[in-house]
């Protein structure tokens, strides 16, 4: 029985040639890749705020998208989101979503009124869950809209935002413990800066991390086990936000000893505002066993603000996928369509659209990933450009067997170097290939 | 016969499942796509500088590609080049090629050793041009490398450089009739500014005019037909180009009374640097009746600065072929692979890898874009979006049958406004099916 | 009597030694530069969107600012902010300001019921400006935030749009007419696009083009004099904006026979948001006779989003002035603050400091410029760059004496070219003395 | 005696009301600002490579500057640089120099022959150093201007690579305790990657920790105590380089047991290319006890290169400078002119005009950012703003005395927040006031 998208019926694969714009063309959850299926690997999420309680509204302009969930008020409207939101899922067979607190229940007055339609909404959701199977990827507490959120949350000047912000992580983790949230997840939207000429950055830092120890202590009390999650942006709506990149996040983590406790939440759009590509960030988070979730969207390389589009470019799904075969898969996180239907895009179908354009192009980037590695494409290539290093003076330097001064003799006597060409456009036409014939 | 590449054969189309790297898999030259040949649509041009004259330098290093046809020097190394030029324009099959003055052929201590130069090799040129079939897309003269351009050419404050650089396009529209070349360009490197501190902007400007009028004078007292283009980029090596974009560009020639004179070449990768993409510089230039020709290549979007990549993205190929079938072909303009293989392709076989992936991926996006016009998919979208200007109130206001007392009166009977859905996402969506399935 | 900012007096000019706040420290407004009052010279203007209507909300924040006279609704809450901002003009002896109509006036639930609100503000701030002398520097007509432009206004894809917006510039020309308004602005924050793809450019150009005719026609009809003027911004909230900037607003006005009848209002941070300098955007419009007025604000070089910061960095300030000396003043227009204090600066004190941070950096900023065209630092270091075109072969081609045959024969025995330092460095370091000593 | 710029005296201090462009107006060497003279504080450095190496070359361009020193060749020329170089350290006054090895000698055709050209140059540097009292304050190996680093140096695909620049760095260090060089600097040029589909981050990064633990284990071996530094920068010639930042640089270092012996050689140029100002960067570093050197030059805002322009903005040279303060002063570090005259700046007067104009950016910096400090301007602001951590809930916070339930229990019985304006208007304002009345 489906209330707010009646005219819609359940998503299936139908392939690539289907002209119904309301099936999946590449997405076909039960096929096989490798060890698992697409399901498994893809680990879908929807993103509660964009899709149930935004409205188009922008820095010049108020909400363009009339829902039909928000002609209630209050919890009424909180309850009505929750209904599309499920309806919703099982049309598309989403097996995750993830919200903020402020997503699926109104602020209150006082804090604990706060607490109390928490509660209240917490139940009615584990109800939809159990009801449905679909489970929740991660779930935050939203410190960034309130005006209390100013100066920051954690990294506020004032210790009554700190003693509040403390308070709503607490109850963020009780609700991840409730509804068996896999991961944990803290983006610092207002944890940064607007001016330099006003700001402690030793004592704000030092209060992060502070913060972050006692969420740690926190869910260790509670036996709450789902992985924290740290997710990284330069700036917006700071000028800068302290978690500027996978790198300056890692550095705080080693830095304040909490690098067991933390991996990564990495947006795409987050990730090219900072300077990287997306699988650049996947990366680095990769290599320092930090990769935790993915925030699937994608920003416009020439605007410079959080676009949050629904992804669609397949270079970017495709590399995104490698980098998560390459880890293993993503573990315990997702991908989290962290995006949001253009302004103009103002029909509930059009978040259907979005949808199914986001999951295909991630189902088409697995595949061609998944055949890239197959076929040993990158790591044959790899494997050849740095075969120096498993011989000889490379295996000795990668032992730990040499000092400058051996270094120095050998390149007295090997000082006419020859290279091999990198073959970059080899390899990106060797993409568009596996990209096209997938 | 071939030297330089003899360990190359001709390359040939065998389809997206071949392995062969030295194939196009899919550029098919006489697969026909609506009414013409993949040939004729796409009329593919080599740029000689970048292939035959750069070494991999840049500013922080010296240049990694030892070519064979560089151990000459002087006139030999030109005629070196030349040979090699060729030779690999048949192994691909290139119809048209591209060059600066200085390319063909080294300056000389004086400009009538210079001239002397260009003539020796055009005559060179002539007859490899005639034996092989390959045509001049387009010449131009280089008025940006040498120091005595440093203020700039036709812009520059010292008048003797103005005369200098006359004498350098008036050699080049007598080379552009001798060699047939269907276009001549003008690229103003150093027209610009690099601090308006110490700029006469006004003067410059109005000398830019004066030098382009006496071309177009020149152009028709030696009858040469070709078509004249201007070639914008917003900054590089400039911190200001005068031709800044397209629109910049069109404002130049309208105030001069120019327009009727002067198309565009347009170059990707100078688009994303001026804040466009590449289809969005094409459809202005378009619109305007402008659309000469196309450098083919791509920028980086997260660098600053110009690295002309040979072109892969499919996204950017397919929207920019739709925009030439929209113009009805390229006229007598091409593709000219305005594009160098990175630093570390040092081999010659990486020049072959790169025209192959570029030819490929415009192809690949000249058929999406056929598929795309045949099926009227952004046609007919566009066609219901905007009906409301096929009748009533919006037909009177293309009509030009109104006033804003009418429109008032219209308005205050019709003021609440039904907008429909724009359907972005959809349209994304749909692209990439296109892509997959052309 | 003040009500609003009863615990700030009337700001006066204390002299930069001043530690006092809330005064002037380099504008003296009755200071004669040059043949002019500060004053005269730099029309100050206020813009009430950001001063009273604003509340320091952000795409991820509510507002933090609780404004006195916010705790109204409706048209008295329309009252009130007139109130406040008349106090807080004479507080600064400002002698100008600038608003949309939705800035005055509550729209209604029709057309003709927001027309009717207007015209009661209308005459409300009527009286406030003959009582106070405060005059209008320009008005203009909201039609970005209302989601009936999620199309666009004059460039929508829906024909009722364009006749509603119409109706609101016929009102706008009334009201302008009514007031006094020295000027009628067009800011086309809607006309533009968010994707190419379902975009019939061709037409929404042309019909903006009609829009401005008709604009102008109605201004004619009802006498109404004012300078209109465009204001450029090449995106935000749009993907692209149809007026990118002065070049491209130039070639849209020359295309569509529209150049006698608009100017430029030029914005410092939608300058650089389009890559452009301010003082490049100023010198450009000077150059074809279109600077009509400006928007003072900055922007963040390291943020790419509008971020309305209020003016303080001297170079700009200095070099925007030195262009408006060279113009002879800037004529109808004024030094509008289109700027917004930091959402964390809270309280109605930080509207003063930011405007007096603004005009005082302004009024630093004319007298170094002033003392640089008095010494004629930049005229004399050009005159003697640009020396070879008043004489001989340079003084011919201004005069228009050459063809590329004699520049050709000149340029054969006058090969061996010299070229002089442009003196950047020294140009930089001068400009820095004329800040610290003005 | 003079030889080179013999046309130009010594440059004194003349103050800023002087028209003697040959004149320092706001750097007076004894002048004492605080505990030390302004030598003292600003350890000014001179950059030979852009200034006696450099020819105005750039990607589109030959050299315009022919210097006498440049006449040579060889040794010879080395040696003619190395007297003009001392020649203008005396005419400024430059207290120190910095170089990497290609500067001082030119490369031989074997390793071996280049030490011993090394050699020499290093013999008559330590002669002239002797003579004139000017210091070293730091050297490097150039790893990134050759073709054989085309793939990295210690981070190179080719072992035989790392060899080579474990040798050349085996020298620096050498050279570096002959000539008493305070600092050595890492600047990993091309230590990075082009493209992440043929790259092997992970042994790229292990090799460069191999190889940072072999220079440190170098130094102590032959007593060279100079402070270690990496110098980083994001991008350019690489798309990515590996110390994009100062955070990902100390992210390294802690990661790999480094942090003990590098600090940060900042450069102003590189931060705004990271997204970063100048002052962040510093700030960083010195929050981590790791602000080392500054390379004190500035980019352009509105260009996505490294343009190392001299530096001129007093707004960064006036918060580099508190920052420095802050710091305690720049310990061994300096502040090294790392910038280039423009193109067109093509004499060598301009090297002293810009120096000049860099120097008298800092002085001015310098006393701004003294008085800043000593009316504790941003102190005061910032203590109160913070206070709430002072005691209370705030100090219990800081004192780590606090856990979930506390605070949350707090913040149930706090919840309604009062915030404070952040004042940044006002500040920014109070900035000016300073750098005017300087």
């Amino acid at each position: 029985m489906t209330k707010y998208f009646n005219d819609i019926q359940q998503v299936k694969f139908e392939g690539g040639a289907s002209k119904n714009p309301f099936a999946f063309k590449y997405y076909n959850p039960e096929e096989v890749i490798g060890e698992k299926t697409m399901k498994e690997h893809l680990r879908f999420s929807m993103a509660y705020w964009h899709t149930f309680n935004a409205d188009g509204s922008d820095p010049f302009g108020a909400g363009t998208m009339l829902r039909p969930w928000d002609k209630f008020q209050g919890m009424d409207q909180s309850k009505a989101r929750a209904e599309a939101a499920f309806e919703l899922f099982g049309k598309l067979d989403m097996p995750y979503y993830a919200f903020h607190d402020v997503d699926i229940a109104p602020e209150g007055d006082t804090l604990r009124e706060s607490f109390q339609n928490t509660d209240q909404m917490v139940a009615v959701l584990k109800d939809y869950m159990k009801a449905s199977g679909v489970k929740l990827l991660w779930n935050t507490a939203n410190m960034f809209t309130n005006p209390r959120y100013v100066h920051g949350a954690a990294t506020s000047s004032n210790a009554d935002v700190f003693a509040y912000s403390a308070a709503k992580v607490k109850k963020g983790l009780e609700v991840a413990k409730e509804l068996g949230s896999e991961n944990y997840v803290f983006w610092g939207g207002r944890e940064g800066y607007d001016s330099l000429l006003n700001t402690n950055m030793g004592l704000e830092l030092d209060n992060l991390a502070r913060f972050m120890h006692l969420a740690v202590d926190y869910a260790k009390e509670i036996g709450y086990t789902g992985q924290f999650l740290i997710e990284p942006k330069p700036k917006e709506p700071t000028k800068h936000q302290y978690d500027f990149d996978v790198a300056t996040a890692l550095q705080f983590l080693q830095k304040y000893d909490l690098s067991d406790h933390f991996k990564m939440n990495i947006e795409a759009n987050h990730a090219t505002l900072a300077g990287h590509t997306f699988e650049h960030e996947i990366r680095v988070a990769r290599l320092n066993g930090a990769l935790g979730s993915l925030d699937a969207n994608q920003g416009d390389p020439l605007l410079g603000w959080d676009t949050d589009e629904f992804p669609t470019d397949i270079y970017t799904s495709t590399l995104a996928m490698y980098e998560v075969l390459e880890n293993g898969g993503i573990g315990s996180g997702g991908l989290n369509f962290d995006a949001k239907t253009r302004r103009s895009s103002i029909d509930p179908e059009d978040l259907v659209y979005a949808h199914i354009a986001g999951m295909d192009s991630f189902a088409r980037g697995l595949k061609a990933a998944h055949n890239l590695r197959t076929d040993r494409v990158f790591e044959d290539a790899i494997a050849k450009r740095y075969s120096s290093f498993t011989e000889g003076i490379g295996l000795d330097i990668v032992e730990g067997k040499v000092d400058f001064k051996m270094l120095e003799k050998y390149a007295l006597e090997h000082d006419q170097i020859k290279n091999e060409s990198g073959r970059i456009e080899l390899l990106r036409s060797t993409i568009n290939q596996y990209i096209f014939e997938a």
